[in-house]
């Protein structure tokens, strides 16, 4: 008998995944669907309706005690709904109320993306362990997520850990967002692509502008590809040092996939926290890979369901 | 008989004060000598224990159940030590030790500066009644601390909330800390002044060239001086909005000699907030002005102790 079963739910702009993940955090049953991402609310909800199905024709259903969601942002906590960026038909969609009618009237726990992450970090990853660490995805934007004191700090709406979206450069180059300068405008994937392009960077026969591609050539020792990876190394340091100084960090676990790259970010990373995390009690910082790969989303939704529920009867 | 009556010291560089306080925050008997910053460890010792002296000699002093000191920074809150930066006798010094000492074995908390000055605001000032808040002091540096979730987040060194030393343009002037364009090198009281005369603004015949005297041109129009203030607000509120972004605040107060400009500052922090603080669970953030005073130091102090000594009995 698993105790501690949970269901959760990762809903991201292009999918949404679902898995029954037990207390040490194993994904036992999968299910996915595309996100209809274009179309109407109704629509985006029967996706969500048919991963839950597909989770419930599982024999280990029952024993599921609660469901957790980890969706793209804004998410508001508090009110039970979400407004993903990237799912335009969802606008203060009261996807908890939903999927707890869906679920039978399970508990339902939602946090944003980056918060889910970080559950997972801190439960199975490089974040294990310590009481105050800031983890995050830079991929094609940039998020994260806090744990202080031991705990997840998910915020009141549930999307506390933004750095993607903190001024680093505060007369710098407009961010979608409105604001300037922002982490995500200067490190994300896109963003060092763009970077690279514009000093005169060329991808090979293949035709593959990515970062990755960046990260290969900077690899291979094209000074300007160094020179983007660098520039967004040199952001995130200003980000998370930023971080450490406010709520004193001992991790920042970088993931997602432009984490990727390795040493080709890490190495400047590492050299530029040095610049910026300057005060006596931000100056032990350390930086690690993330760990939990693409189940991140998932442990770490599973992760808030099951801290949701504290605190736990401690009677058999 | 006061039930949490406890000792406060306020630890500077120019001033240690003291003050024995009740439960509701007020100062029944104070104490006061002068820091004497350039001097040996034990000189400066000296001070604090002669200002405890003077609280022991209350008749109210048998009733003082813990002593909390908000000291210049760094502090190092698990260790018990402070390093004050304008106090160069005092590196490591084991402030905790031997105030427990002085005073007889009472329990003794430590915070910050910026710490204390947030426990003062979130228990008497414009903060009270907010569960995330972030209060700041803007003078000769800036300083600050955190609430979060309604608890003070002092961190697990009470440094936390040093929004002075993040930084908001990361290819900006140098800061003394070591970092490049950090709040502080932007908008404290010295930098504002700076910044109006490198731009032409010149004195009165008075000769005073203080942040104060730049306000008061400005309040009589005077575009450089008002630009000065402009590019401080911007910096404030850069740094204001990270703190947000990252953690989830309702409201942000802002105290100290620079905050005494009023308007001249508060107008153009409101409106660059709007520029920088985008994203939906942010927007709503609020800028208040602080209540606490000059006497806010020692009734944070006093606030950190209180809050120390929890979980409080229920019995009588």
């Amino acid at each position: 008998m698993h105790t501690s079963l949970v269901a959760a739910l990762d809903i991201g702009g292009t999918k949404i995944a679902g898995a029954l993940v037990d207390g040490d955090g194993t994904l036992l049953h999968r299910a996915q669907r595309p996100t209809p991402a274009t179309e109407g609310a109704e629509r985006v909800m029967d996706a969500v309706d048919g991963v839950l199905g597909e989770l419930a024709a599982s024999p280990l259903w029952p024993g599921v005690r609660a469901v957790g969601i980890g969706s793209a942002g804004p998410v508001d906590r508090s009110a039970g709904t979400v407004s993903p960026v990237n799912v335009p038909g969802w606008r203060g969609f009261p996807l908890v109320a939903r999927v707890a009618e869906s679920a039978g009237g399970l508990p339902v726990e939602l946090v944003g993306d980056g918060v889910a992450i970080t559950a997972a970090e801190h439960w199975r990853g490089a974040a294990r362990g310590f009481d105050n660490a800031l983890c995050m995805v830079v991929s094609t934007g940039v998020g994260g997520g806090l744990v202080l004191d031991g705990q997840l700090h998910a915020g009141p709406t549930g999307n506390a850990g933004h750095i993607g979206h903190i001024s680093v450069d505060l007369d710098g180059d407009l961010c979608p967002c409105g604001a300037r300068g922002c982490v995500e405008r200067i490190a994300s994937g896109p963003n060092i692509a763009r970077r690279a392009l514009e000093g005169g960077w060329r991808p090979g026969p293949d035709g593959d502008t990515t970062a990755a591609a960046v990260a290969a050539a900077a690899r291979a020792g094209d000074p300007v590809a160094t020179a983007s990876f660098e520039r967004a190394a040199q952001a995130l340091a200003a980000g998370i040092a930023a971080t450490a100084t406010l709520v004193e960090i001992d991790i920042a676990v970088v993931g997602g996939g432009v984490a990727g790259a390795g040493e080709v970010l890490f190495a400047p990373l590492r050299r530029a926290l040095g610049d910026y995390a300057t005060l006596s009690f931000v100056r032990r910082l350390r930086v690690a890979p993330a760990r939990t790969g693409t189940d991140a989303g998932l442990v770490g939704a599973a992760a808030a369901a099951l801290l949701g529920r504290r605190p736990e009867p401690t009677t058999a």
